[in-house]
This record gives structure tokens, C-alpha cells and sequence, in this order.
């Protein structure tokens, strides 16, 4: 069960330079779908990428599918005025024999909601941010043109038993 | 009373490979006792560790002791449905001369309760997470075995004064 | 708009040394504030730094102007007994052609309450601590006398649009 059962020879030198990058795939990654921008976001998934959790019995395959999801969900939180902000941590990230990583993160969504009665820019929110959120994110990532991208994903939601 | 005060003789390489380790060791360390797996967490700490906190007059010394005390917490949260989610942040790693690192961190607890009314696998939890504990956490760390374990660690919770 | 628009030509290990410096120059930066060492905090910024958020029309400008506002903050929290934690997460480190680096990262601040009837050192608080800001933080930072300074700072609160 643990995230580092399965280890390829160590090499101090190219673990730090994996973990620097999976570090920085992260924040390019979560950045982009805070700030609605879903191509961007989709371009850090492999064509038939999944991602799964806990509160859906059926994964999303395969970009165009989970393109969907992230479009809807992108206005749902447009609509009602939220800001969401996806925060990883906690990364244990272990290189893999076939040249994949796998990285187990703790994720957390924090919003911050919209301005009671707006009152136009530059008006200050009344309500405080909170947790919406709290997960364990199971990523395997793979080397693709350069960069790295997820091909798959698992989501284990706290509140959900 | 700075957590940079004692420094050795500045090396950027091995700098960056000690932080990259302290990195991975803290993700090791939360994400064990947040399964409840406490055999993992004890092995990060010495035989002789001892864990200080500002909300009680003792400390708690060696690693029986410390044993006794995480696994009556794990069985605490267990019984009360709640998830812990343990966050490090913000650390400032400092190598000393004897070897040791001395690691100053901030940690968060966030808690997701138990679904209130427990409608099997799958039901969805009515109650947001939420933060639990907020503190600083200064480890001395020592390098055993080829791997990094806790010798002291002190607590200072945000809430007592 | 992203972050990492404008790169120099890739280095691993210069990204690598430059990232790992800039996490613990936020390690030193934040934990400054928190524990009131407003010295040690405005020594992070060049003399003629600026501070600019969508809060207030005009930008801070220059050390002693960030001072008396640092040194205000501090005064306030230390009156009303409240706590604050510092978080930054999720940061995009983009070395820029001039040698300055921009980082983009989410920023928190935890606050917890102080105890409700001061009953002296080592009484519990009796309320959590809770999300007080969520903010996107972009700085651009230089290197001087063999450290990096915030030289611009513009913050974005999630709950002022």
C-alpha cells in the first residue's frame, strides 16, 4: 500500500531532478485550471489519460471526456462567483522500472467565495475562504515531447467512505 | 532564535540533496500516521526520540512511549470517523555541524468529520473539512541507517500561549 | 498571462539550485513576519521595493513606506492575539533574461484566534484556527550581496474582484 513500495536503483542526482520537475508540473498544472484555463490543463494529460475517484463508479477516459467535465465544472464556479485554488502536497514521488513516476500528493481545494451583494471592482468580499476539499491524489506521469503529463489519476475524497 | 543561526560551511549541492531528502522524508512521515500505518511513522524516529509540546508539562521520551500515545490518537480518530490530514510547509533546513539537520516547519492538521448519518460505501459526507491544529515543529533529525529519523521534535501549538 | 512565458534557455541544474533557493528564501521570508521580526522580514527586500494588491489603488513604495505598514499589521495582530501562518504553495519559478526571477505562487494566511478568557501560559484556546486570506502572490526577485530580495511584489485576494 505504500507509495514507495516499488523503487528503480537509487540515483541521488536524477531523483531531485524528477521531484524539481513533478514539483513544477504541479503548480503549472493547478494554476491553469484555477485560472479557467482548461487547454492549458488539458495539455498535462495524455491523450487517453483517466482519472477516477471514490464518488463516481465510472473513471473519465480519455481526454475529450474529462475535457468536458473540466468545462462544466469550470463554469459552474464562474457562475456562482467562487474562486477555487487547488493546493498539492506532501508529493511522494517514486520513479518507476518502466520510466513512469507515481506520485501521491494530499490535495486540497480552498475556496474563497463571491462577494455578497457586488458592489463593483475593488469591493471587498465579506465571507472568508474555507476548505471545500481534502483528498489523497494518486498520479502515474509519464516523459512525453519533454514534459511530463498524468495518464492516470485517482482521487480519494475524505468525505467519502 | 533564528532557524538559520548555525550553518556549516555553505556546499549548494549537498544543500539542495539534504532539503530534497528532508522533502521526501516529511511526505514518508504525515502520510503514514494519516493511514494509521504507526509501525512506519515510529521507524522515522530514533530509539531515544523524544516528542516536547507546549500543551504539556513532559515530554514524551523513546520511541514506547511515543508508540503508546500514537496509537491511542490513530484509535481516537478512528472511532470518531474523522480524517486527519497532517501538512508541513515553510521549512527552513538547516544543516549543522554535527551532522544533524535541524528542520523548522509549519504544520497543519486538517480534519474531515464522519459522515453524519453513515450511509454505507459511497455516501457522500455532509460536513466540509476543515483546520484542526495549526503549530511551528522544530525536528533535530539524524542521519541512521541511510536514512534520515527524528531524534527531538518540539510542538508549539498557535492556540496556547 | 502564465507564468512561465518568458524562460532563458533550460539548465537543469541552474533550475534546480534556483528553485530549491527560492523555497527557502519563502521559508525565511514568511516565518519573519509570523513570529513579529519585522527586521528580518524587510531585510527580503531590495530598498526600493514596491508592494502593489487589488486592494488599495496605489502601491507601497520603498522600504521604510513597507515598514510602517509592516510594523502596523504586526502591532494589530499582537493586540487582538491572533496568530498568523504565513503558507505559500504551488510555486512557478521562471528565471528571467535580466537574471531576476518571477515567481507566481498561491499565498495563505492561517490565523488563529487567541484564547477567548486569557487564563495565563498553557491554557487551551478554545477555537480552531481558520483560513483568514487566500491570495495569488507574483514577485519579481534579485540577487544581491549572494541573496534574493523581493524587489516587486503584487498580490491578488481571491475575495476583492
Amino acid at each position: 500500500m505504500s507509495g514507495d513500495a516499488v523503487m528503480v536503483t537509487p540515483d541521488p542526482a536524477a531523483e531531485i531532478q524528477v521531484t524539481a520537475q513533478i514539483q513544477q508540473f504541479y503548480a503549472r498544472h493547478m494554476q491553469a485550471i484555477d485560472r479557467g484555463d482548461v487547454d492549458a490543463w488539458l495539455d498535462t494529460f495524455t491523450d487517453d489519460a483517466t482519472i477516477a475517484n471514490n464518488t463516481r463508479p465510472e473513471p473519465a477516459r480519455g481526454r475529450a471526456t474529462i475535457a468536458t467535465v473540466a468545462r462544466r465544472l469550470v463554469a459552474d464556479a464562474a457562475g456562482s462567483g467562487v474562486v477555487h485554488r487547488h493546493w498539492t502536497g506532501m508529493a511522494q514521488v517514486a520513479r518507476q522500472p518502466d520510466g513512469t513516476v507515481r506520485a501521491t500528493s494530499y490535495a486540497l481545494v480552498v475556496q474563497t467565495p463571491g462577494p455578497a451583494g457586488s458592489a463593483g471592482p475593488g469591493s471587498a468580499g465579506s465571507a472568508a475562504p474555507g476548505l471545500w476539499r481534502s483528498t489523497v491524489c494518486v498520479d502515474v506521469l509519464v516523459r512525453e515531447d519533454g514534459r511530463w503529463r498524468i495518464r492516470q489519476r485517482n482521487v480519494t475524497h475524505d468525505d467519502v467512505r
